[in-house]
C-alpha cells in the first residue's frame, strides 16, 4: 500500500474543508491556532512513518491524552478503575453535569471530562508528581524526550476552566474523589496541555494495533486483552457525543481532542493521527475526521 | 385569639414527632444538634409576641438567610435582578446541578441555591462586605444587636461544600456571576451561618404582613407591591421541592432551612417562626411543618 | 368597589395586546377563534355579575375543566386521589413525559395533562358515563343547563391528539390507570371540549371564594379544607410552567387553558373569569394574564 | 479452528449460570420460556454449521429483528433513513421516552425502540404489507421458507404493550411518523414476534461477516460499505445501554433481543447466534454474553 501517495492524496483534498470548522475558543489560549492548519502522520505496525503537511508541529492534546491516562491507571489498578468510572457511551456533551447527578458521581466512562477526572484522581493516589509521570509516559511511549506541558495553556485552563472546576467538586461532594479537587485538576489541566506533534503522537498510539506491545522496543505497555479494552472504549466513548457517526463513518478505533488532534488504530497494521483545528459541531476535527474517513476508504481497511 | 394557648397545645402535641425527622448532616456542624428542640415564635401585627419552647435559643437560619438577601437585593436593583434570576418553581432538588445545565446557568429562583449564589454576586457587585451589610440588615430588621455569624458553620461549610463550589463555578462558567466565584461563596455560606432564635427570626419577617413597612419603627423596608412579590416567591418556591404540600396543608408563605427553621406569615396579621432540627424527606423540618399546620388549622388563618 | 367602571378600563386598555399573543394551533379546531376576541366577567361573592366584552361567548375550557375533574375526584374519593397523583409544581411544559418516565408514572399534580388523565381515569371507576356526569356537575355549578360538548373539538382532538394519546398510555404501561387509554382519552377529550361563557365559568368557580360551599343555592360543593386545598393547587400548579410568574404578577389562585380562558378568585370576594384566545410563551393568555394584573392592582386585592 | 469443541465447551461451562439471569416478562407470552434453555449456532464464512444445545429451537426473535428491517429500510431508502433516525447510542433505556422528547422525535438510533419504529413506517411507505415482506426477507436471508410468526406473542404485545403504543403516538405528535401509529405498531409488533431458530439467524446474518453478500448464494444483500455502516451501528448501538460493556467483553458488533438471543459476526471469518432467556440488568442475554466472551476469548478473536 503506498501510504504516502494516500497522504498526499487527502492533503489535498481537505484543502477547501479547512475554513469549515470553528477553532476551539472555550479556553483563550487555543483560539489563537490558525485554521489552515493540517497535518497527518501514519506509523506502520513495522515501524515505517509517513508525514504530511504540519505532521511535525505541536499541538495541543487535550483529551487525546485521556487515552494515556487510562492506559496509565490500567497499569496502576487493573480491573479496580471500573468500581469508580463506568464503560457505557454517555449520549450527552462531554463536559455534562445531567447524568453525573443522576448517576450519582460515577461517570459513564473515563473519555469524557468527568472520567478522566477520576481517572488523574486514581494516578494521584499512587504518584505525587501525577503529571510528571504522566509526561514521561507519554515521552517513552512516543520515544520523544522533549515533548513538554504548554504552560500558557495551563494557566488558561487555570483562569477559565470554571465548568470543569464544578465538575470535579460535584465528583468530590459525591465522594468520588480521594485528593483535593485542586490538585486533581492541577493536573489535569497539565495532561491536556501536553504538546505534540502527529508523528509524536501516532508513535504514542501504536501498541494499541500491536496488542499492547510496543513494535520498536518490545516491552508491553499493557496486556493483550487490556489493549482491545482500550480500543473498544475508543470506539463506543472515544469521539465526544459523535461516536456512532465516527464509527459509521471512518470505521476505526479513534479519540479526539478540542485542539483537533484524531488519534486512530488499525489493529495489526498502522497508527494514525490527524491534526486541523477546526472543529465540526460534536467537537472532533472536521477536516481530520474527512481525512480519516477518506484514508479508510482508499485503503479498504475498517475493523468492521 | 389566645395564640399563647394555640402555642402550648402545639407545643405539647410535637413532642412525640420530634424523633421522627432527620438532623441535616450534610454539613458536620449541623448534625449536632440535638433533635429533641422545638421552639415557637408569633409575632403579631401589633408588636405582640408569643413563645414556647426553645424559641429563645439561637439556631442556623441556613436557607431562611435568602429571603434577607433577596429582599436587599430587591432594594439594589429592583427588578433587574430577574434578567437573571427566574421566579418559578424548580421541580428538583434545591441543590440541583441539572435544571442549571438546561437553562444556560439561570436559575429557576432565588431560593434555591444557585439561585441565592447569583443574588450574593448581585450584592457583591454593590457592597464589598456583602457579609456584613447582610448581617446588620436583618439585625436592624429583627431589632437585635447582638445576632452573630457563626463561624464554625462557616468553616465547616467551606471545608466540605464541595456541591455549593460546584454550583457557583458552574453559574460562573454561563457567564452569570460577575464576581469570583469564592468571594461570592464566602459571603454566602456567612449568610447561611447566621445564629438567630424564632423570636429574632418572626421580628425580621414582620414587615412582610405588613405590606413591607416595619410595624415597630414604621420605615418602609420594601415597597407593597415588593412585599407581595416576595411572599408569592415564598409560596411557589419558598419549601423546597414541597411548595404544593406546604401550600396545601399549611396555605402560608413560608421559607425554611436545613437547619430546621421555617418562616411563615400570615399578611395583615402576623408572622411566625417555627424551629426543629429533624427534617422530612423535601428537607423541611418535620415538626416545623406539623406545627404551622395546626397553626393555621386551629386560627383558621390562611391565604387561601 | 365600582367593578364596572374597572372592568371598562381593563377592556379598553388590553385592545393594543390583543394581536400579540398567539391562537392555539395544536389542535386546528382551536386555531380558527379570532384572536381579537376579549371578554371578562366577575361574579361577588354576594352574586352580583360584572361583564365586559365577549364575556357572553362560549368558548373551549380546556384546561380549566381540569378544575371541575379535580374537585368532582376529591369529592368521590377524598384524600385517596393523592396516592396516584402528586402535588407539587412540574417545573417542565404541561404536556412533558419526561417527569412521568423518572417519577415512574405518577403525574407531578392533578393540573398538567398527566395528571388529569389520571383524575379522569378515577372518575370513570365510579361512574359509566363520566363525561356526562362531569357536564352535569359543570351546569349545576355554573347554574346554566344549556351548557354543551364542542363535538368538533371532540374529533379534532381524537384525530390529531397524539401526544395526549402517548401520555394515556404511558401511564398505563405504568399501572396508574384502572381503565383502557381509549376510554379514559374519550373521556379527558370531551371535558376539555366543553364550551362555556366567561360569566358560567366565574359562576362555575364562586364556590371556591366561599370556602367551598355555593353561595346562590347555600350547598356544600367540598368541606372548607377542601376549597383551602384546591386553591392552594391552582396557585402552585394552576398556570402551567408560569405559576411563580402569574403568583408574582396576579397574586390570586388561577386556572387557565389553551383556549385562552383563565379562572382566577380572591377567597370572601369574587370569582373572575377572563378569556382572549392569544397566548404567551406559557400557554397562558396573554391579554387575559394582564388583565387580572390590572384587576388586582386596581383593586389592590391579592391573596398576599 | 475446532468450533464443535469450543461450544461443547461453552455449553458446558455456562449451565451453572443459565438460573442467574430474569426471563422478560414485560410481555406475558415471553415469560412463559424456561429460564434453562441455552442454543448456539456458528456458520463460517464457507457455509460450515456448529451447533449445541437448544440450537435447532425456535425463540421469539424480538429486537434482534431491528437488524433485519434497518438492512431492509437501507435498500430501501439508502441513507436517506438518516434524515428522520440518528445513529449516536442513546445513553438511556431502550423503551425510553425522555431523549426523544428533548430531541423532537427523532430516535437517537435504529437499534432503539424508537427508532425500529420509525424503521417500520419507512418500510410501510413503500410496501402494504410490510411484515410479509420482511418475514420473506427473512426466510430468503436464513435460507428457511417455515420461519413463521408467533402470533401469540403478537396478540400478547397488542394487549400489554402500552410503552411501545406512547411511543409510537410520541414520534407521531412531532410528525416524525408517515402512516398511522396503528398500522406502525401491527408490523412492529409482527417484527418482533418472529420465531426463528439459533442456526435460522447466525444464517440469516452471515452477509454481514461477508462484505454484505451471501456466501451461499452469492446475491448481494447490502453493498460492501452499508454492511460495514450497519456493523458499526451493532457495535455502538445493538445491545441496549451495554454495547460500552459489550464491546468490551465481548469484542464484536451484535444485536440482542429480550427474547435472550444475540447474533454477532466476525467478519471474513463467521456469524453466530446464542441463546438463552434468562437477561442480565441491561435487558441481554447473561449467560448469552458469558458464552459470546468465551468465544472471542477462546478464539482470540476481536475485531479491535
Amino acid at each position: 500500500m503506498d501510504y504516502q501517495q494516500i497522504l498526499n492524496e487527502i492533503y489535498a483534498k481537505v484543502q477547501p474543508c479547512l475554513t469549515r470548522g470553528k477553532v476551539a475558543d472555550y479556553i483563550p489560549e487555543l483560539s489563537h491556532v490558525p485554521q489552515s492548519k493540517f497535518g497527518m502522520a501514519l506509523v506502520t505496525h513495522g515501524g515505517e512513518v509517513f508525514e504530511v503537511g504540519d505532521a511535525a508541529e505541536p499541538f495541543s492534546i487535550q483529551s487525546i491524552s485521556k487515552l494515556f491516562t487510562l492506559t496509565l491507571a490500567m497499569r496502576l489498578e487493573g480491573n479496580g478503575i471500573w468500581d469508580r468510572i463506568g464503560r457505557e457511551p454517555s449520549g450527552t456533551a462531554f463536559n455534562s453535569l445531567v447524568q453525573l447527578e443522576y448517576e450519582n458521581g460515577i461517570p459513564r466512562n473515563p473519555f469524557i471530562n468527568a472520567g478522566a477526572i477520576v481517572v488523574t484522581d486514581l494516578i494521584l493516589s499512587h504518584l505525587d508528581n501525577a503529571h510528571e509521570t504522566v509526561l514521561d509516559f507519554i515521552r517513552e511511549l512516543s520515544g520523544n524526550k522533549t515533548i513538554q506541558f504548554n504552560r500558557d495553556i495551563v494557566r488558561s485552563e487555570k483562569a477559565t476552566g470554571y465548568r470543569n472546576v464544578a465538575l470535579a467538586n460535584f465528583i468530590k461532594s459525591f465522594g468520588n474523589l480521594r485528593n483535593a479537587p485542586e490538585a486533581v485538576l492541577d493536573a489535569y489541566f497539565h495532561h491536556c496541555s501536553i504538546a505534540m506533534t502527529c508523528t509524536d503522537v501516532a508513535r504514542a498510539g501504536l501498541f494499541l494495533a500491536n496488542a499492547g506491545r510496543s513494535p520498536s522496543t518490545g516491552s508491553e505497555i499493557v496486556r493483550p486483552n487490556q489493549a482491545k479494552h482500550i480500543k473498544s472504549l475508543m470506539l463506543t466513548c472515544g469521539t465526544y457525543d459523535a461516536v456512532g457517526d465516527f464509527a459509521y463513518r471512518v470505521g476505526l478505533p479513534g479519540k479526539s481532542g478540542v485542539g483537533g488532534g484524531i488519534l486512530a488504530v488499525m489493529p495489526g497494521q498502522f497508527s494514525v493521527c490527524v491534526w486541523s483545528p477546526g472543529l465540526n459541531q460534536s467537537g472532533n476535527s472536521l477536516a481530520g475526521t474527512m481525512a480519516l474517513e477518506w484514508l479508510t476508504t482508499q485503503t479498504e481497511v475498517s475493523i468492521f
